[in-house]
């Protein structure tokens, strides 16, 4: 079958939620009234269909819809107009899940590196891997390099900007991104470690290519990218050309999809390697249930489809290791952040303990 | 003051609004807890400070925060970042309002055309503009093209893509545009009129710039592009470059920011000669009230942005022309797609009543 499938969560009164799926199928395909159109075949091709209605609680409803693959134009940005184009706007509407026809996911190549990939440029073979980010903003570039040089002697895998690094007149791309990657250059030579600096990348199309290069040239292999905050498309195209692994952020992703969906599989659709999400328990309000979901749509099988890795954050603290660990698997990273750096002048032992915690809580692991 | 100041709706209990809109001013700036941070100035200089707490209604609190303008880096991923870059994540806070300091603001261009450019390029003076959609998706170049003659015939202002048509096989971009754009010449060329056509352009950077010198190479002088599917910095980048009048699609402008802030003044800011968006009664929920507000959002005098021309839309008819007319005055363009296309045979008739209808409600009207 060459359709797309998509499905909604609908707010609707049970008298009405046929119409309302009919012209949510119209809204998402055609776009004017059915009775206007005045080539049959469009009404038989292009019109997408409502497949299924089945009430999930009293007032809402999950609604499929099936749509012809070639509306999309096999392309980011049309896939995105036909699954949440208008309807973004349809308070009442929110996108739940997604099943994309094989000729409709070989137009797209996920992940370049994958879980596999991020263990090689790691050297982690067996264990979860370990991240934190640095801030917070205002530092200079020295103060910066200095934080990731401690991170990197004790043991991170990966240590990232914080998202809210761009190009801050404190901390200008051009001089941080150099400084912290050899900051890191120089504990990973004492110390025999791998480290990894993943830098936030963000702009228009443009600038991107102006600090992509200043990140290559600096020895970069990651960059930390928020697709949503790129735009999808662009995101897309990025990781097609970047010889990069990618992290993604969820900054910016607010829009009523699932995050399972968004965080999960969309990101990893277009390419992100790992995907950073707000875990239970901290400063956000995702269930544990979400995020367990969230980490499947990552990794689960799928098609050609690399794995990626699902990175949970937030208000993580180095209590939490083993229980984190317990509950998502080896395939994952961990970040912490302002708990290491909570430490003080214990930052270098916080953050030795937090690696040495997940080192040994992974023994304790199949998953 | 060197203060950016951002309004939210938060949801909370009144005994817990303060530590909310205190958590929310440090996940939009430091990230961290501020107890952790070792250096003062970054709490005095970086931390975002809560300036005022209301309370809207039993249960919602209307919360500004007062950032310092150098955390945005001048950038447009910078600014979305501060705005909502995590707090998009944070389903009980919504962004409302914005005020940009001079410094800040003087960072954005706007519209290249706004108002008066629009006007020019159209030749209509006095008048609210006409606009309406080539639809539905299915239809082939050809097709397209005899649509867009009989609509310039009528005299509308500008013939528009359906947001949908990115690059489907049955209606490619490099055919559909230089077809589509020829015909409306010759409608032109016999009626001494000036219809525009807006194809949509989509896609990551480089298609984008390979749709846009297609587009340009067939004469093309306006352009319908949907920020939020193309990214936001990457639209302000293109919008630098483009030399071509843009109206903005809110296609994926699904976010929890107020329509007035998003559609009206942030996809200004990022240069929207015109921003077209669901008006109330048609088949999207905004209010009257909220459609006012994004108008004038739009159009109201802003240091040097230029003033965007609103675009109401949605499920319009020839039969509220009027009253659309007098409810947003001169300075707007109506947008009717599905409503004369449903006149069938008696297309050319309808888009003729349309285009009349617009013109002598002008003359009653003084906004």
């Amino acid at each position: 079958m060459h359709t797309l499938e998509a499905t909604y969560h609908i707010a609707s009164s049970p008298e009405q939620i046929e119409a309302r799926a009919e012209a949510l199928a119209i809204e998402q395909s055609i776009e004017m009234p059915p009775s206007a159109v005045r080539q049959p075949k469009i009404l038989r091709e292009v019109l997408a269909q409502v497949a299924s209605i089945q009430e999930v609680e009293t007032g809402l409803f999950r609604v499929t819809l099936r749509f012809a693959s070639p509306t999309t134009a096999f392309e980011t940005a049309g896939l995105l107009n036909v699954l949440f184009g208008n309807c973004a706007l349809q308070a009442e509407v929110e996108l739940v899940e997604l099943k994309l026809p094989p000729e409709l996911l070989s137009a797209f190549a996920g992940p370049r590196f994958g879980i596999s990939g991020l263990r090689r440029l790691t050297g982690v073979q067996s264990r979860p891997l370990t991240c934190t980010a640095l801030k917070p903003q205002g530092l200079s570039p020295a103060q910066l390099a200095e934080l990731a040089q401690t991170f990197a002697k004790g043991g991170i895998d990966i240590v990232k900007d914080d998202h809210g690094l761009t190009n801050q007149a404190y901390a200008p791309f051009a001089e941080r991104v150099p400084l912290v990657q050899k900051a890191i250059a120089e504990a990973n030579a004492r110390t025999g470690g791998h480290t990894l600096y993943a830098p936030m990348l963000t702009g228009g199309p443009k600038t991107l290519l102006e600090r992509l290069s200043i990140a290559k040239q600096a020895g970069v292999r990651v960059v930390l990218v928020a697709p949503m905050l790129l735009g999808l498309p662009a995101f897309e195209e990025l990781v097609a050309e970047l010889e990069m692994a990618v992290l993604a952020h969820p900054a910016f992703a607010g829009q009523r999809i699932a995050p399972p969906l968004m965080l999960g599989r969309l990101f990893r659709l277009l390419g992100a390697d790992a995907t950073i999400f707000p875990n239970h328990g901290g400063r956000f309000a995702y269930s544990r249930e979400t995020c367990l979901e969230l980490a499947e749509a990552a990794r689960a099988p799928w098609a050609h489809i690399r794995p990626a890795l699902p990175v949970p954050a937030g208000g993580m603290t180095v209590e939490r290791v083993e229980e984190m660990v317990s509950l998502y698997g080896r395939d994952t990273m961990l970040l912490i952040g302002g708990n290491l750096l909570a430490a003080g002048d214990r930052l270098l032992e916080r953050t030795q303990a937090f690696v040495q915690k997940v080192a040994a809580s992974a023994g304790r692991t199949n998953g």
